[in-house]
């Protein structure tokens, strides 16, 4: 038996409440290496006669698999809401171990009523099924399909408040870092038909708030809206007009830097340690200076903390409670007066957790089911405990399918060795929160990245649809735009009739439907997978109660032959005929029994 | 190379601020299976022409090891406070392979400059140094040697308060379940300057609060000193006197549950669903109600969650931000009112974490250098994270070294891998507050778990007295009280000269010196060890600069001979001449280089 691969810790991802009265817990094993694992538990005070008792025997399913490992997962639940539980770990020879809270100890007889297998000590122990500790996601987010949306590229809805600056829409293939084109709230609101049309329920803004630059990241004033984009009464009409149409609504909060041309800096700048902002930030010598380079994004030597080396947003001291209280001041104030859904947090892990933790109470208590998202690229288990975020951008999942259906560098087993991997790093709650994405105006357009192969997109689409995560679309992705790394992601959108892509987007309108009328099976059902890595097939199967849902997806050169009689309720197809799914082809099919 | 062994989290114990600018990071390997490991680091912005360039290698150090694990240890600076960092391992065939974020990687060039080892993203990271995350322990903790008192057995300083069923001082050899002897403050002040004389400098009272029982885990009220314990003067009085001879006091907060004579379960019981206190509470059907039996501590049908299942201990409900608000005014009302200096939470696992988050942000407000301690049998990483408790009662501890030293059911290695498995569990700074104990009124006295051999009890001292965390002595082990399991552990202090144990007191009062002569090795010093598990031989160092304290105990029923020269230094010693450390012996030496 590998000893040294097995792993367990209480109360994370591998042992928490999935609803207020059911437990679940997993258990990490060497692949291959296990037979059959039995988790034995009860009340850790039923001792009768010096002896502890255990109250039951569960025996634990094999859920997903790594390159590496296998996972073992169980639901347990209590009588008196609080458990001890061990496992009893049998390996493929017949050896059989106890595995607990003090190690690994031998089991005498495991099947003797009283466990006495162990000193009730070396049980885990879920203490007592906390509901308040629980982690709780807002449900109406398994249920969103979401549109980001960069707004000075969406729509010009309104010219009087344009940029003087602003090219004329589409004037340029490739719009510069500082090119202006006039996009504003009014060009949502108008284009707000093309969301309802398309299915969408959320609506994911990158910043609106008064900042110089066209992305507005660099924020100027929190309580204003950029004058470019518009006004407050301009989004407090689209709100309410999305709320109308069921469509929920999540700003971008930009609060590990502020821009330098906000008051706060500009004073610090002015008065140097005399400013009363001067704690406001981490400056480290005064004046707060740093030597300019050809790159207006980038200096050596400034000495005050900034976002990566860009002076002109300097890193916010969020240990200071006058910050804290600034910040929460304008979380808060967007929720009150603007009714607004939720906060994309932007480089939220460079902030620290007690600040979050404080932004979590806040607006949860002020909108219970409030979603909380953060932009974190790698693992982010120590913001997904309950108390912090609901769920991050999942760009660990988007890098995974691009690098298998797109750029072809992994074969399936080890895109789904990297998929399932992420997926044990959360409870299931939080990964059908999980913010999945395919691009993103930090990301290329996903068909540049498939080298314009329209039928791989639709491939990478599907398959992210019917994950558990929350799906989003970049805006224009829906009609095949283009665009490298930034800023030629971020061109605007394609109004011209004859540009957009129809076919695309019918394909995604039919996706976004699908994933509506499956959602339960698709945010709450289990993933089983079965591939092929010779022929490049990748199939899995999402299954709740007797419905399931089968995916396959060829990725060969050559046709791939289904032979299944249960394929006669095909829901989605592309490439395939005649029982035959053609290369970059792929269907859906539903199974009820 | 055993890759489903290797193990690391980040922004955990195995990453984690050690000082504001020192971070540290562990990873696990399995045991012999690894020749040696680099980590690579850098800045997460040091992009240059599209690559990340790494800024470091730093090549790892072996650390502690476990039957099944090797854990490797490092320390890493950052100059912008941030860090990108990822492990290349190398096994003992010379097969090396990088361990990132999202996996496993193969290295094709470790040594090029250019990290492009891997993409950026699938580094670890520790996104910035967050000083206001890091887990501070209160400095004066790793100095203390710890005394618990049980304050009704202890010394009666005041007749005229005594219970009306108060019985002569040691008038039986086995006090019951029920009995009173009159211990009280007054009969703590009065010998202080025994715990003086000791060298003691915390003192441990277990509750002091009005409560029928003697002892006082069932509180009837928070704000009121025991009247037969005596009164708030008195209390302010010994909290005075202890500080002005360098003594801290903690006192024990029963926050899990209260007393069924309280105001507010009282109220509940008479007016049941109407109570202003109902949802203090979780009931579960009204009336409030169970069925008595023989064992007035046990019931089996209660309508409302107990400790335990003891129905005169019904569970507070700690999500009730009522209940918060009151038990927090206890929690700052004693240490505003009387400068107390720590508390430790009774079964403090069954609590959630919310109500501790906030006990932590309010005791350290009002005195950041509070020390908080739970009481929590089994591992206990959750609430050690920094913003919860400053370490939990080492019982995981005890149990080993009682193990291994006073009942031998197991060996030297096994002992070794149980204790280093419990080092790994929390971070350096944790195990160095950790209140480390043999007994206590919830165990028996080590003397009696010994067999009433003293050599082994001062065996089991030092060794303690030797390890990172606080030693505790319960009130009377000093002068080799015995008791089993309580109430028998709660006997009458033994204040007649005749029964002292004269040399067992001087044995202890020299291993505090020791402590307090070598504090810094002992608390922050490195851990290695030694074993021979044929002969029942426990060696280990403690260094830390140029001085190691070396240990070395004789657990077999043969002579032990010592060739080592460097024993000239020995510090202390029993059971030792002529360089030979009988059958249960010990040396403790120095070496200065």
């Amino acid at each position: 038996m590998n000893r040294a691969a097995i792993y367990h810790r209480p109360e994370s991802e591998y042992a928490y409440l999935y609803t207020k009265n059911e437990m679940r817990v997993r258990l990490r094993t060497a692949k291959d290496d296990i037979q059959s694992i039995t988790i034995v538990s009860g009340d850790p005070y039923d001792w009768h006669d010096g002896v502890w008792e255990k109250s039951a025997d569960t025996i634990m399913t094999k859920a997903l698999t790594t390159d590496t490992h296998q996972y073992w997962e169980s639901s347990l639940t209590a009588t008196h809401d609080r458990l001890n539980y061990g496992f009893v770990i049998t390996d493929q020879q017949g050896h059989q171990i106890f595995y607990g809270d003090q190690g690994f100890e031998n089991v005498y007889s495991p099947n003797q009523k009283n466990a006495g297998l162990m000193g009730a000590n070396n049980y885990f122990k879920m203490p007592f099924f906390q509901e308040i500790d629980r982690f709780k996601a807002p449900n109406w987010v398994k249920k969103t399909i979401w549109y980001q949306i960069f707004p000075e590229r969406f729509a010009n809805g309104e010219t009087n408040n344009d940029n003087i600056n602003t090219l004329p829409w589409q004037s340029s293939d490739h719009p510069a870092a500082d090119s202006f084109y006039g996009g504003d709230l009014r060009g949502i609101i108008n284009h707000l038909d093309h969301l309802i049309n398309l299915g969408i329920t959320g609506l994911y803004l990158t910043p609106i708030f008064k900042a110089p630059s066209n992305h507005k990241y660099d924020t100027q004033d929190y309580f204003e809206i950029d004058p470019h984009f518009g006004t407050k009464s301009d989004f407090k009409e689209l709100v309410n007009k999305a709320h109308t149409a069921g469509i929920r609504i999540m700003l971008d909060a930009v609060f590990n830097h502020i821009g330098d041309q906000s008051k706060q800096w500009q004073d610090v700048l002015q008065k140097g340690r005399q400013s009363k902002y001067a704690n406001w930030f981490h400056i480290h010598d005064f004046p707060a200076r740093y030597t300019p380079t050809d790159n207006f994004e980038y200096t050596a030597n400034a000495t005050y903390d900034t976002f990566a080396f860009t002076p002109h947003m300097p890193k916010l001291n969020t240990a200071n409670p006058e910050v804290q209280d600034y910040l929460l001041s304008i979380a808060t104030y967007w929720i009150k007066e603007f009714d607004i859904d939720a906060w994309r947090l932007d480089v939220a892990n460079e902030v620290d957790h007690h600040f979050w933790k404080r932004f979590h109470t806040e607006t949860t208590t002020l909108k219970p089911e409030f979603y909380i998202l953060g932009e974190i690229w790698t693992s982010a288990q120590s913001w997904l405990q309950g108390d912090e975020f609901s769920g991050v951008m999942n760009y660990a999942f988007t890098g995974s399918i691009i690098d298998y259906f797109a750029k072809r560098t992994i074969s399936p087993s080890e895109m789904i060795n990297n998929l399932n991997t992420q997926l044990m790093l959360n409870r299931d709650q939080t990964n059908q929160v999980m913010f999945n994405l395919l691009d993103s105006h930090d990301a290329p357009r996903i068909l540049s990245v498939a080298h314009e192969n329209k039928d791989i997109v639709k491939q990478m689409y599907t398959f992210m649809f019917l994950q558990q995560g929350t799906p989003n679309i970049y805006y224009g992705s829906e009609y095949s735009m283009l665009g490298q790394q930034d800023p030629d992601n971020r061109k605007p959108m394609t109004w011209d009739l004859a540009t957009q892509d129809t076919q695309m987007y019918h394909f995604l309108k039919q996706l976004i439907k699908l994933r509506h009328n499956y959602q339960p099976v698709l945010s709450e059902g289990s993933l089983s997978w079965k591939i092929k890595d010779d022929q490049h097939i990748v199939s899995f199967a999402r299954k709740l109660g007797e419905v399931s849902l089968i995916a396959v997806f060829n990725n060969d050169e050559k046709d791939y032959p289904i032979t299944n009689t249960d394929i006669q309720n095909v829901i989605l197809q592309q490439n395939f005929a005649h029982n035959i799914i053609k290369p970059s082809g792929l269907i859906v099919y539903v199974v009820n029994k």
